[in-house]
């Protein structure tokens, strides 16, 4: 827990803020104290509303001259508890919610911190344009958290995460100073991209203040399918003929397991069995063109082609808007599924492409060793080796058994994982949660290496001090 | 030019080297100490010739213990000086040229930094692979130099600069040490991304030792066209229009001036008139696409729209890969065409894409005063915003004069480029040449934020100190 927060900083800070600047009402405080799916409790003396980047910079330097820490947040979404304040000074983004421009040569949308994921869609699509960045909570997620948490979601392998949306940041840096590198060129090689620093940092060398991001054009066609495969095995192979034949034109692969599909039968309302038969493992496949016809045409050839080779066991093509979203339904379902299932490990990996079934192979054998009659739920994003490994307690087991060995079972996935050439956190960052766990396998070099760099940015460690190395 | 190198540090880098890993001989030297170009003369008193990683992180360990400085050399050839020694002990890349991995599952290859950018293709085509960045000098550019360097070309449009093709680093840090960061995740969001500080550092933060690099399938379709235009604006037009209904498709967007062609088809052999008639401004653009077909298909409908709305007045689009080599062969001449025809001032400027017409007429209202009779080619990656500006000497006028005026006349430009919110180095780097220049228009916030993070990283400024801030 953080020192108190000395009288005459609170009082500098409610000055510079004003009135609608600041809270200390418990009530309003409240939501933003409590992680969303009850994980982490803060506590914090002082929430800070600051409606523009000048308020923020007279925050941040108030504290930086005090000493005193501040924890930034955006919507509240994040997994990994580094938005939640253990008596930090809360700063919220809330109230810088501008977009501040919107150009279609440019390609280019300029948004405030605060701004959701969801108006930036809005935005973009009044221009018939498009911001390639889906999330679940995108109503809730603000640019300043995907931006600082380098957000991921289900277009990366086309699009890549926020890091390649990104064309210019405007921060206040730890020292109270405004950077504006609010640019929106392509190509800028003028020095270190610092920007790129920024990107990814959960809020530890500066608070994200506005950003520029890359537009992109809306598709002329798009086509959905589920696939039916025997193996993850089948399913790499199937990803590799499809990025060789569609030439980048995937979109999205996404792999699920018989027993999610199972789950989100059995626990969500309104959901359909994608394909007649029973398959151990589903590909939802998503390609895109620009060309009209195109992605259908792909999509139709590619899995004439996989079914012959026996490469997919069945497979359907979603023929209206609403077969596709069903489609979508099931794999998003995926996580909320398992909860009336009772207690679960959840891991967010990567691996290699080429590793994913060994990954999957070799994590499952150890599990099943290790909590004889687990239920294993794999799925993800697996066009970029993205797996959401959960461990569910045995079918009708006990939720605090399972949960006690959590620690336990998870350093054996994650060791799995780090042999493969993985990481421990694809896309969810570290947070809270898992600063102890990455140091484990990061090397000693590259750890002193970004050490010197938060030390050299933030010599006070202001800026979210719980959150990273 | 910097201190002379202790007699012991030179014995102990020769004991680790051995025999085959240095050079002291000054014919041995001599290609290495000049610029291709002419523009730089270098010095040094030895020549490094590290074989592994290991050789890289002994001499740099030497170097850093002893604070004696280094400036490391891929192919040589660098445009801004960068790579050119005035003292300092030389690390040449040449020697380290193994291609490790090439994996068609991972859609990567990891090769050291000696390979070059042509074997980089040569090894991927090999696989029905692509890597997506092409440069005129690919057959000497070294991986090492374009990931130091953040190398452009011509498919940024599509795929990005070099950064957005890099998956992993190794690289020996300015300490001696070697970090190994040479993963092939697509995503990985455990802390800073310490690669992305090192791409585009122009080896002031470390030797670049290896890159994991992401390839990309062979297209199946490929349309090459060149239109004639009345004006910028209707290029920055027909971009968009391009970009909104090939749906991102495009892969290069090329623009040059008719000066440009004129010198071309006078200076250069072999060259033709594209079009029938005489234009302005032309458009070299390429569409490709995974779907065979689908690229022409969409060139066709792109042009055939455009000449109805009357934003081009002709277009060919290439019915033979001779043609397209043709197209190609104009728009890579722009540049030695211009040779014969005196004195020039060059730029490497990029502004928002929005801009790029503004700028050209800004620009050239200015250069007409400041040097009446100058002749302006101005040519480059407009989809980028990226402009070489040529301002040549008058014809007929005198070599002398005008480069006397260089820099006042460089100062013009890029103070215009400034306003624009765009780069005075959008795919050159600083080197030795920009660095002062950038100083004046970089913030005071940003440059003390990156002079912080090159002392946490190499306190005693031994890597590249005559490059960058």
């Amino acid at each position: 827990m953080t020192a108190p927060v000395p009288a005459d900083v609170l009082s500098r800070l409610k000055a510079v803020l004003g009135e609608a600047g600041w809270s200390q009402d418990p009530e309003r405080l409240a939501p933003k104290l409590l992680e969303w799916r009850d994980r982490w409790q803060g506590t914090t003396p002082f929430l800070a509303l600051p409606k523009t980047t000048e308020d923020v910079a007279a925050v941040v330097g108030i504290c930086f001259e005090a000493g005193v820490p501040i924890t930034t947040q955006g919507g509240n979404t994040g997994l990994v508890g580094g938005q939640i304040p253990q008596g930090e000074i809360l700063l919220s983004t809330e109230r810088l919610r501008a977009v501040r421009d919107l150009d279609p040569f440019d390609d280019v949308i300029v948004a405030e911190a605060g701004v959701t994921l969801a108006s930036v869609h809005e935005a973009a699509a009044q221009h018939r344009r498009r911001f390639p960045l889906g999330l679940a909570s995108e109503g809730s997620a603000t640019v300043g958290g995907v931006v600082s948490t380098n957000a991921g979601g289900t277009q990366v392998l086309r699009y890549g995460t926020t890091r390649q949306l990104v064309l210019g940041l405007e921060a206040v840096l730890p020292n109270g100073e405004v950077w504006n590198g609010l640019k929106r060129l392509r190509k800028d090689n003028t020095g270190y991209d610092l920007k790129q620093l920024l990107i990814g940092a959960e809020g530890t060398l500066g608070v994200v203040t506005a950003a520029s991001l890359k537009l992109f054009p809306v598709m002329a066609s798009r086509a959905t399918a589920m696939a039916g495969l025997a193996s993850a095995d089948d399913a790499i192979r199937l990803l590799a003929r499809a990025k060789e034949e569609a030439g980048g034109a995937v979109e999205a692969f996404e792999l699920m397991s018989r027993i999610g599909v199972d789950f989100a039968l059995r626990n969500i309302a309104g959901q359909r069995d994608p394909l007649e038969g029973v398959h151990p493992w589903y590909a939802l496949i998503e390609i895109t063109s620009g060309e009209p016809g195109s992605a259908e045409a792909a999509m139709e050839r590619l899995l004439a082609g996989a079914l012959e080779a026996g490469l997919v066991q069945d497979a359907a093509v979603a023929q209206t808007d609403a077969q596709a979203r069903a489609f979508w339904s099931l794999r998003e379902n995926q996580s909320p599924a398992q909860k009336p299932e009772g207690a679960t490990w959840k891991h967010d990996v990567s691996v290699p492409v080429s590793e994913v079934a060994n990954f999957l192979r070799e994590a499952s054998q150890a599990m099943v060793r290790f909590a004889p009659g687990c239920r294993i739920c794999a799925f993800g994003h697996v066009g970029d080796g993205n797996i959401h490994y959960d461990v569910l307690r045995p079918d009708g087991g006990d939720d605090a058994v399972h949960s006690a060995r959590r620690d336990e079972g998870s350093r054996i996935v994650h060791d799995i994982v780090a042999r493969l050439g993985g990481s421990i956190s694809a896309e969810h960052g570290l947070g809270a949660m898992k600063t102890a766990e990455a140091l484990r396998y990061k090397s000693p070099v590259e750890v002193a290496a970004l050490r010197a760099i938060r030390q050299a940015l933030d010599p006070k460690r202001i800026m979210n001090p719980r959150v990273l190395f």
